[in-house]
């Protein structure tokens, strides 16, 4: 079964808007066992679509389209379609109808240039819409089977799900549900993780597994598989356990649970609370840790101290501390997370100071260094990332971020 | 001139992820002269992938790629371009070096798996990564030149710009410049921005005038064109003009400058320092400030109270005013905003206290009720900003956040 979309819009191929029916088809279609091959963004180009629907009517067995059905003449999927078919195109007078009463609703008369919508390929089927103008074709061309939607997502959505599926399932092709199933990691690369895991990625393996990175959490995606979601699901647990077993508490949890979620969750669980100082983190642990819901049940709250005087003054690391180490230090570091600690009156200090360039402040010191401090009740230690001096800022404060709130996390699990 | 885009990576056929690098390259690619026709999206299998770049290498002049050049088994875009034109896969020694000496710099030893990342088809040349490890390829098979960049898109977006673009120019295919100029305000909706705009945006109006808007900034958009970029830039000049004029002191800036960056730059110009303090937007107003560059000459740092008590304990504000007014009220945002402004030493204290919800803890007071609260030398006054009780808790402290900002840099201004 292949299966392909077609995502027309001139708007897209510019690079001015951003396609998201695409990823929304590509979701809606792998979850009905219909995964997408191929989904390709064209403009409003007569030749460009004569191109994509031929060869799409030739390789596909369904082709999905989105756009090209307004009323205006760079909306080109109707006579296309047609061509591609072979066919006329001829006024459906139920379709017309159809837009009429539309306007109507909404106390307009049709403008003339909307009875356009009401052209349909011979033998093509109309799919309504039920809150656009512009009816969906339903029809076959070459190999392939058609459904062409409108652009406006809302639209296409609906159009999908109500109009769409069922003609998919009656006409047997929707049998099987596909899920992913998702677990991630951290506190490891990405070639270490793929090293550790050859058996579950290899080709043959089944289900089938791949690891992505983002941000440097690592995440396997399990592919599960059935004829309903509880089987499917279930086809992906014995792997699920195996990455568990193997990985135990790198793995931060399952979807969406990034760092920040498994580090409050770890701290809810231990029953600890968490204030943080941050230098060149610049308030970006406490902002990923206050977007999680429930953080209040953890989080104290935390200094952003990026004056260096204000680590003395507002924080009270010694002036002398400073002095002697340089503030990118891990005396400093340590300081400063049993300081924040004492302070805002939590169970864990944890801290961040470093070189998040573009520039050092030192020759001595790299732009990509970082100290991360940690303290409890009974004791503080720090540890020195090297973030690479090449890392845009913005990656160099987020990782730093990211390995101060895992650190915090594995602590809370260990003391838990 | 056929450009087309293959965007690789089964996170994205399957809808797991939405492709981000394929519209920054339609846009990329327009403002070079270079209009992309066809941008098609397809997974880590090795015949969709000698499909598309068999067809790619036969009907496209230039063909830009995205993904597929990770260390793991799935990523195939060197095989399968070596296949595609025809030759062997052979290391590159200087590619080699590279790669090691990007690890060695994070101080890790190569791992083996990353040594396939050196390969390259005969003939081709490695594009230089001088942030992650996968080098990029260029070369040409069949009637297309082939760039092929990483999927990362930090990397994408500096090696388009480094190393593909220099080679284009000197093949002497880009000869016209498109650019597309931003000017971005805060402090009216969209609709008011456009209805003091009627003239600009008009159909028939030279250059091209665009209205958008995210998270509350909006944006006008001018197009520019000539053959070369300061005859496009020049072009959009008399526009740019009358819009600076017409919008004063709302205007933050240019292009990527949103409210961060321009509180930041009006900060330094009028010669102040900054302090925060931040209950509901939890460090937010911190991290927005610190990732501008030049921030450490004009923010002094902040404290994150989100335990009520840390109010008092660690910032000063009275017990007693807590208690008479409730932690969201204007006596609170005033006290906060004096307090932080004297305890670290600022020009300006800002401070926010709200509830962003999901669930508000007081019956009293909705959802999207924010107080910022500025304090200078002589002067405190408190603003209440209802932000919707309906709106998401992201979205409320993202909008509570940039109005602190914009606050502060509108008080910049007629200080400085």
């Amino acid at each position: 079964m292949n299966v392909e979309l077609l995502i027309i819009g001139s708007e897209l191929t510019s690079g001015d808007k951003l396609d998201t029916n695409g990823q929304w088809l590509c979701r809606r279609l792998a979850s009905l066992g219909l995964p997408v091959r191929f989904s390709t963004l064209l403009g409003d180009q007569w030749q460009d679509n004569l191109l994509a629907f031929a060869m799409a009517a030739e390789r596909a067995d369904l082709v999905v389209t989105s756009g090209g059905l307004g009323p205006t003449q760079d909306d080109l999927t109707r006579e296309t379609l047609a061509r591609v078919a072979g066919v006329e195109l001829l006024e459906d007078p139920a379709s017309l109808e159809t837009i009429r009463a539309m306007f109507a609703r909404r106390n307009r008369e049709m403008p003339e240039r909307n009875r356009v919508q009401a052209l349909l390929p011979a033998g093509a089927e109309a799919l309504f819409n039920r809150t656009g103008t512009a009816p969906g074709i339903w029809m076959q061309a070459g190999r392939a089977r058609f459904a062409c939607l409108p652009g406006v997502p809302s639209e296409l959505k609906l159009m999908m799900e109500e109009q769409v599926e069922p003609r998919l399932r009656s006409l047997g092709l929707v049998n099987r549900v596909v899920l992913h199933r998702i677990i991630n990691l951290f506190g490891l690369g990405e070639a270490e993780v793929e090293a550790k895991a050859l058996d579950l990625t290899a080709r043959e393996h089944t289900p089938e597994v791949g690891i992505t990175a983002s941000d440097a959490t690592i995440s396997f995606r399990i592919r599960g598989e059935g004829p309903d979601e509880a089987t499917a699901f279930a086809s992906t647990e014995p792997t699920a356990q195996i990455i568990r077993e193997r990985f135990g508490v790198l793995v931060l949890g399952e979807g969406d649970v990034d760092v920040p979620h498994a580090t409050v969750a770890a701290l809810s669980r231990a029953g600890l609370t968490l204030a943080t100082a941050e230098s060149c983190t610049g308030g970006l642990i406490a902002e990923r840790i206050t977007t999680v819901p429930g953080a209040s049940q953890v989080y104290r709250g935390g200094l952003v101290t990026y004056a260096t005087d204000v680590k003395s003054s507002a924080l009270g690391v010694p002036v002398e501390l400073i002095a002697r180490h340089g503030v990118v230090s891990a005396e400093v570091a340590e300081s400063m997370a049993v300081q924040v600690r004492n302070k805002l009156g939590a169970s864990i200090g944890l801290s961040v100071t470093g070189e998040a360039g573009p520039n050092s402040s030192s020759d001595a010191i790299p732009v990509g260094t970082v100290y991360v401090g940690l303290a409890t009740a009974d004791s503080v230690h720090s540890k020195l990332l090297q973030l690479g001096r090449e890392q845009p800022r913005g990656i160099i404060q987020s990782r730093a971020a990211k390995h101060a709130m895992n650190w915090t996390r594995l602590t809370a699990i260990l003391r838990g």
